[in-house]
């Protein structure tokens, strides 16, 4: 007998309280489609009247199957429900489902809002009474709720009590300051239930200030709570809250949790997670963590060498579950002795199909590692690391020769007497036995330099005669640079994302001590991966 | 009365399997030392005979009062202890503790091992007799015994005894595959120590898989286990191993821990903990993980309105624990309606006085986020930050003035018909009523070319007459780009980390949509920073 077990998703709101994370309006629009999609049961789209931000939001939200919900606090104390303009403001926003935040910690009662612990419990029933009135679904976040169970549980109970017999369908247990250990999480959680809060009514909401929101969601769930409130990729105040990408494959593929409850995300939508969570990496321009559990890069890359052999013989031997219902891959990183085998199924998977034991695989490796050694990264460019195993197969067409270049940035004043910069790039490319001198300038049509890779970038792309539609049917996407060790020597290392109009994304790598040249690199790598995906060979070849 | 809890650390072995982690030696001893200083009780330092670095590292390793422990494997079936030239590798390291995995799981027996239970039980017993029988301390990493005790629990415990008998001082029980949630390490843990192997005998190894590394740990020490495996910032092997830069902080700082158990780090160590773990991400060239827990460079940032307003009042309504007892510091973004106070505190730490209310600090905020709406991020941005309020204070001299510059990156074949590249910088600067031309080009001594930003930054240095020797003083220790939205477009951002001999690092930004701009603006700026404490005033003035 399965129980249900509800998804509510904050990451629109809490999630927004990331130190550097301020989403737009359309970007909000966006991640509330992914989250609906994935098949979340709530979501916390933001605080309507707090931002301008939220407040649009709400004004034009996606239509949902998930619950769309608006978060806000309960009245002020010496006003009525219904004549407090903030609860006002949440309300207007007309959504099926209204969270407020009320405290119940009697400590933030009196240093917070300096009102007395009777008027904080009077507020929160008037205001989740007014909700309901209003026909709306009312959620009762206890704010502090765990350190205000320490200090008085008396008073603490009587603030979810207030909420419920005021209609609330959800009394959300909040570890706010996020300091709670699991096995207390566990131990107030069953306290709370048998204190006559019904477990089908408690929901969790965790942060990760000791490393803990993930165990503390589940240690709530073990003790009887039903639903469980989290965010995308951990976003969140301070350290995050709990991971709904971690706990999600948990709750689905792992005993005990898989058999005993049932939520809202299908097979199909789970072996999405990984594209999700990288979706809002990319929304937010952030490094995806390699080291996320279940969807991180490297959660199925097998270093040791003994893990890597074993995982031939049987993946089960180091993996927990299959890394494809997540939408994941086992990596075995190509310097390994194991690399062989994985880097023919790489190989495959770019349409070059070659034999086990072919010496040329083992020479393949070697450069990877030479490279690897001299500052490239093939982990996080696939498309340059294809083009490396072409160059040694004899598959790597040259479509063009790049005979010279030559980019100028100057920063001088203008006749306006404002410093201005420009930059100007000379390009000289052989096609066949055409010679192309191209010239380009980084003003873009604002009159804004953009800069020598710019320059170069345009000077390239302006005449490569028979290939032109092609190249200009790309762009770039991110641009990345770092600088890194090659061999004894401190180089810089490019990495750039380009996309194209059939929503191909790839990524190229090109390191120098010269961060142009390396940006040249990387560029060149990528119009020359378009070229064998467009054209396979060179025209007239 | 406390009982010990002892700290075991993996950095240098299982945290050297993390993917694209590849210590020297040098980084090896280094991080010795730090783990050292921090006060672990055991260091793992690698396995001898597996590679080079590993062997060398042992060869000289750092005196240190932390037991230095080799990794190494139980013996292979069919040779004796005594004649295995694996082990023998380990036991030449002459570590006074030997730390062997061993397979507790008949699965991995038969499937990994291809030998019988028996045969793996006695070469787990023979192993450990024979390190015990050189005088050394013996620690058996039982592998994978999790999931080999829920597949057969009997055979699982057998391992353990056959080592304990053996005389080993501690077992540990691996999670191997990181998949076991923490309430069935904590049930398995209290059985195996029901099933009589003493808790003050046990340790326990997570890994992060499912985002419980510390959770598991934190079970296993609940259930009686009295040694915890970690490595720093929890790096390891996929996602990682328990962390204990977030272990350490719990376990010292917050109950049922705190008063129950006493370890070897003292109160200063801890407080020097942000800054081991940004030592650790220093020599990996990696950057710091904002969100992690305690020593996150968010851990204690206060974004939402209602929590850096209440703060204010007391840090403890939002704050767990107080950030300075880990090193780190309470962070109130500046575009927040309570940054006044705390733009107080940072220009304070920089020595400027402000007086509360005065109107400027308005102005700086508005300037602040008016430029990080540009791009511009003062996060990671100090130094720079400082410098845009002392312009606003009227406390910002200026050193010297930068007429112009021109630089010229330039790639063609040379005498030896191959593709090199070289860039030349020309920079005007006055300096009072002087004007100074220099030029560079950005070949270093080993005739390689460094590229544009290297010559930019050779020329402003050539001659900056009575500020040579402040200039020639500082280095650039990183260099970051990033792509980034300034306004309704992308521009670059780049942040240089610079030192000095005094030991100074500080922290400068620069946004442009051209490269070379923003890496200009950076560098003027960490020289403008560096004459400022080191001059005050300029020349003359």
């Amino acid at each position: 007998m399965t129980e249900t077990l509800t998804l509510f998703d904050t990451t629109l709101r809490d999630g927004q309280q990331t130190q550097g994370v301020q989403f737009s309006t359309a970007e909000k629009r966006l991640i509330a489609t992914a989250l609906d999609d994935l098949g979340v049961d709530y979501i916390e789209g933001g605080w309507p009247g707090a931002n301008p931000t939220d407040s649009d939001f709400f004004a034009a939200a996606p239509k949902t199957r998930a619950t769309m919900t608006a978060f806000g606090m309960t009245k002020r104390v010496g006003r009525s429900a219904e004549n407090d303009d903030v609860l006002a403001a949440v309300l207007d926003a007309g959504t099926p489902a209204v969270c407020l935040v009320g405290k119940a910690h009697e400590f933030h009662v009196r240093t917070a809002l300096g009102c007395t612990l009777e008027e904080n419990v009077e507020a929160i029933r008037a205001s989740v009474a007014h909700c309901v009135a209003k026909g709306r679904e009312a959620l009762l976040d206890a704010e502090h709720f765990f350190d205000g169970y320490r200090a008085d549980p008396a008073y603490a109970l009587s603030c979810l009590r207030a909420a419920l017999d005021a209609g609330a369908r959800w009394i959300v247990l909040c570890d706010t300051n996020g300091g709670t250990l699991p096995a207390e999480v566990g131990r107030v959680v069953a306290e709370v239930i048998a204190a006559g809060i019904p477990g089908e009514r408690l929901g969790i909401h965790c942060h990760d200030d000791t490393g803990n929101a993930v165990a503390n969601s589940l240690a709530a769930v073990d003790a009887g709570a039903r639903q469980i409130q989290g965010t995308l990729n951990g976003l969140g105040e301070r350290c995050g809250n709990a991971n709904l990408t971690t706990l999600i494959p948990t709750l689905l593929l792992k005993a005990p949790y898989k058999d005993r409850f049932r939520t809202g995300i299908t097979e199909a939508a789970l072996a999405n997670l990984l594209r999700v969570s990288r979706q809002l990496d990319d929304i937010l321009n952030r490094v995806p963590l390699r080291s996320a559990p279940y969807v991180g890069a490297s959660a199925f890359a097998h270093k040791a060498g003994l893990h890597a052999s074993a995982i031939l013989k049987d993946p089960t031997t180091y993996e927990h579950i299959d890394p494809a219902r997540v939408g994941n891959e086992r990596v075995i990183p190509m310097s390994n002795q194991a690399g062989q085998s994985n880097l023919r199924a790489r190989l495959a998977s770019a349409g070059i199909a070659v034999e086990p034991k072919d010496p040329r695989l083992g020479r393949i490796l070697e450069i990877v590692k030479e490279r690897e050694d001299q500052g490239y990264a093939y982990d996080g460019a696939q498309a340059s690391f294809e083009l490396v195993a072409r160059a040694e197969l004899g598959l790597l067409p040259t479509f063009f020769e790049v005979k010279r270049y030559r980019v100028t940035v100057e920063r001088r004043k203008n006749k306006y007497n404002r410093m201005v910069s420009l930059s100007e790039a000379v390009v000289v490319v052989k096609i066949g036995e055409t010679k192309m001198l191209s010239v380009s300038e980084s003003m873009d049509e604002t009159g804004t330099d953009r800069g020598p890779v710019n320059a170069l970038a345009k000077a390239l792309a302006k005449d490569l005669g028979p290939y032109q539609a092609c190249i200009d049917d790309m762009h770039l996407v991110d641009f990345k640079v770092r600088i890194t060790q090659g061999g004894t020597e401190a180089v810089t290392r490019v990495i750039i994302d380009s996309e194209d109009s059939a929503g191909r994304r790839w990524s190229t790598v090109g390191v120098s001590a010269n961060i142009v040249d390396a940006s040249f690199e990387a560029l060149l790598d990528a119009i020359t991966w378009k070229l064998i995906r467009d054209h396979g060979q060179p025209v007239g070849a």
